[in-house]
């Protein structure tokens, strides 16, 4: 189903952009977890908009609301509904789009899809605010896995030409990120990164980017063979965050280039633990976790609605046309994105988790 | 289910690499459905092992047995079994690595995940030998696609360092794949890649690659939002495709350096027909097929057996020790992985195809 | 999943009886679908309790609230969210039965299930209540079938020892069974059936009964073999409402008594027509719908809470003791299941519509 | 999926009556589970055709060859694929019935579904013998169950208008069922079980029965509420099995008869072990597992296939026409379905125990 993913673990999203909410129902938490309601609303502060200069300047106090499966501060066992309420719409700007697509957006695919009358209003359940029912859901999620011992994390490593170079311990991630408007783990790169999506901003343009997620704490063992392989079943979870056009592990992309010798990563003792040398795999053999972290690299479009005029085509009277996109948009979608990496990327692994518990 | 994917054409695979068979039950074949036994042979044949000096020596005749679904030629309605049977089995060789997992392998997390007794023998069910599962179910789905007018392919574009450059049509790559041993659409660039693979092969090495896959004649509308989007379907199929570490769409990776005004594909006029004037977006927007062309990247890290020695640790003594792997291996697994992905393509989107035949 | 049912017309249930609201999740309501606020509410209105003498006294509006799907009165092709809230909830009743569990209920086994922290107020989860989320759910199913000329209709033909004998035809059932409040389609029926359970409530205890669930409108082919048979489906469903022990198919259970010269129902000719003479196979042969009317019977045991006093344990001083059920409960529950073995058959009979769409 | 069932231990069946085999392919069973062929072998023959006279002279060996998923006599976690050949296929009765279809068959619903050029020989995958796959994938199930002290079985209550009244232990039904060839564990009622069976062969009619089920040693707390409940799971696993047409638990259809201080089961005191005092609940409260006997019926209609001339209609001509079924038929399909039976609830108990490893 392609609002509801998961085996065990398993949420179903809902809602529209410019509807009355975006919420979430996640089957599959163990009855007696803790479920904070507060710990919910840190997360989707992450990602809320209108935080800072570079991000859009929709203001929405995405105040989460629990509908069910807690009792008490503790899940029933049964489902938890979430979601937060659609405050800030003015879907003004829409009425200029009804019949001439967005270049890079989904409004002519949906029209064909769902027909001419769909609900075109800010993207409907194509809009980049769906990702805050992932983050809900994630909530819960890192909320489990950590309790196991288990974390993930992510953080932009580049934007246009701009990229992180430096070796960064997870430490350094899981105690920057948040601390800046750029979600970068680099404090000497903020500056540079900032300027990338300033600069794009100010001529109305946009910029892509790129954000590592990386996984650790988990287990050797957790992953399936084949169709349910680690890379398998988070690249689905990461390919559903609209704007995500490429996923990697390891050496990723670059393992094309490399020789065996240089990609394979040797067996070594640490104390007396089984580890890697290197980590080219990502932590991932024949799809199942090594016990090294997972690392996972996540390509990022640049925003599609810009200022600057574009061509289009008017598909009623199927001439082309010129198309100056109006509305508050964020000039880096990679940056919102990160706590959504995150999130997201603690519900795959989960669900993960939990099937790997029977498999014994 | 990880031997299992697909919600309407579904497949099962089962079987090992030194056991009996490899094979593939597929479910959501329509009744009537022309199932010829020869035109899978010629799918299966593609990737046969034993072709070409630069393939692995094992030989394996891989005829393939049709063992339920069909009658007199044509679909039943009902499942659809077929295998081939393990003939140049010889497990010898992995006495050897019992308790010395190879570097790259699946050997150690599959200990892990399955115990000491896991049969290791081949790789077992990791084997890239179960791809041949792929295949026999895509061979079908190709067929059920053309009739669409629907086309899959695939081609090696890049081997090491050796990268093709030349702008491919789709006849090119039609036309010219299976006729050279190395799988590229580009006659001129068959020597230079050859000569990769050759140089890794002599130094007891193996060498990566990256496959382009193409669908074309997908009409605009297929692909479900959020977690069925073609992206997030199309990689969950090729990351169960052992030694795939990234996969990305039109732009890519590349996305993460663009701007928006440079990666928004334009809508422009072709005739009556709206089409975009780039491709950046590799087909796909919003998760759904745009009605061009759905090109993907796939990347092959090299065959993680080389006979050059390498560092493990004998997990039983906890001793590390050197290993040099026997066997007889694809120096560049890459190249027969393109009938696969082309295959397996045709799976996700036959699958995606008969899934909007009720979205109306 | 447990709180999830269906393939492609897939509902996901959530809520608690005496927490914030019970509601549903609907994926795949074809984008277009009229969604009329108004006509679920009809249906709910069916089931609401605290209608009659001789039904439950709690007082719910049980007013619908649709979040999500629906955008200018017509499904948007996301998911429908709807709600209701749960205002009249007394938990004083529940302390009393804490460590006391009820007999017949699901107290003890969600106990062991989910601990004894689970929420027990009013049943949680397991609280007859959940089924106000299938009517929703079903609401929307039988407006989707009623286009395509499929009918679901649902009566009680039997309470306690009290039988109708008479024959009905489909007419009778749709004119009479909301005119009064037995749910009883033979008006001569009614005050017999109403003194059975007049006489259960008066002496403090409730009784049992049976509805009989008729699907007509429905074209030969629909349905799967085996695992996805018209029963198997059907029956999975309706075994989700609390309280139901047994389900049947045309003869049913009493063909077990019957030769097959009997049971067999002879094809003839109904003008160009193809049709049975009788109906012992209650309209699907094979598993799959023959054309012929699909009669099925639900069994409904009698609510469990009575008032007269009953043995039980203490779970935590593992003590026997007795029991006097507090609480307003409805005498025969199976009234109130009227509307909802309508609904939910309506759910699963549409899941096997929009399958057979592909499966040719 | 229709030839696919269970989460963590599913099962997909394939194969036809008279085409190369029926087999299974069993996911989820872990590695290290011994397979022994052997026991395997022995649940086939307890359904196996031609065993005495009151079943079908079809003589088939049965013989279980086992694919994949083996390895030394254990799983290796893949998938464990087992088929049997048909060898005494006899298609010729067949080319009778090709245009009219017999009546109680799937002939007709077939014919419509998948066309009419679809296997009609033997009633392809409509066949009883198509359960021959649920007792393979059963074996394993069962074998599993019985490490973790549970235990299924099934016999014949009834056949007919006779009907065993007496009150077994469930050490009679081990003991006796398999010892006489009406699977009845009444010895006493044998005989006259026998001449139902053999009267209506005699004239060439079929006779139904009534199998009852029972799962011992499953512990409190097995089973998901709602849709997975334990009634809803295994009654869509027995609706799968042609010929059954009821299904129900404990008191069953008669709870539409009964008071609730009659069929709420107390709670008493059994040592320190909390149990029911009866058990009309069947073993399940709230769709879980009680801890007392699950108690189960199922209904199974008479066999079709009757030498007695019958009315049908020539789908070719639209004339309405005598038929007059040839072939080798079970008088008595009951007596053949106690081990199906048997077997499919072993699959999907052990389903839901997997499951409930989990949900804690």
């Amino acid at each position: 189903m392609s609002f509801s993913i998961g085996e065990i673990f398993r949420m179903t999203v809902f809602g529209e952009s410019h509807g009355v909410c975006v919420g979430v129902t996640v089957e599959g938490v163990p009855a007696g977890t803790e479920i904070d309601r507060r710990s919910i609303q840190k997360e989707l502060d992450k990602r809320r908009p209108g935080q800072s200069s570079i991000t859009t300047q929709r203001k929405e106090s995405d105040r989460v609301e629990v509908l069910s499966g807690v009792s008490e501060g503790k899940a029933d066992g049964g489902p938890v509904t979430m979601l937060i309420r659609n405050e800030d719409v003015d879907s003004s700007y829409y009425e200029d789009i009804r019949y001439t697509p967005r270049p890079g957006h989904a409004d002519h695919t949906a029209m064909i899809k769902y027909g001419e009358d769909h609900d075109h209003r800010g993207g409907g359940f194509f809009s980049g605010r769906m990702t805050a029912a992932y983050v809900m859901a994630g909530a819960i999620a890192k909320h489990i896995l950590k309790e196991r011992g288990i974390e993930t994390m992510a953080h932009v490593t580049q934007i246009g030409d701009v990229k992180v170079q430096k070796e960064l311990s997870h430490e350094d991630i899981q105690e920057n990120v948040y601390r800046n408007d750029l979600r970068c783990a680099d404090t000497d790169m903020i500056d540079d990164l900032r300027e990338e999506v300033v600069k794009a901003k100010r001529e109305g343009d946009s910029i892509g980017g790129m954000i590592e997620a990386r996984i650790i704490g988990l287990p050797a063992g957790i992953g399936e063979p084949l169709f349910d392989s680690m890379e398998s079943v988070l690249s689905r979870y990461m390919f559903s965050i609209p704007a995500v056009k490429g996923v990697d592990f390891g050496a990723g992309m670059e393992a094309a280039t490399m020789r065996g010798a240089e990609h394979n990563d040797a067996f070594v003792m640490d104390g007396d633990k089984i580890v890697t040398e290197t980590n080219n795999a990502g932590g991932i053999l024949g799809g199942i976790s090594s016990g090294m972290p997972v690392v996972m690299k996540v390509a990022i479009k640049p925003t599609p609605s810009i200022s600057i005029p574009q061509r289009t085509v008017d598909v009623e009277t199927k001439e082309e046309c010129e198309l100056k996109v109006r509305g508050r948009h964020d000039p880096c979608i990679a940056i919102r994105a990160v706590p959504v990496v995150e999130c997201l990327s603690a519900c795959a692994v989960l669900d993960l988790v939990f099937r790997g518990e029977i498999d014994g």
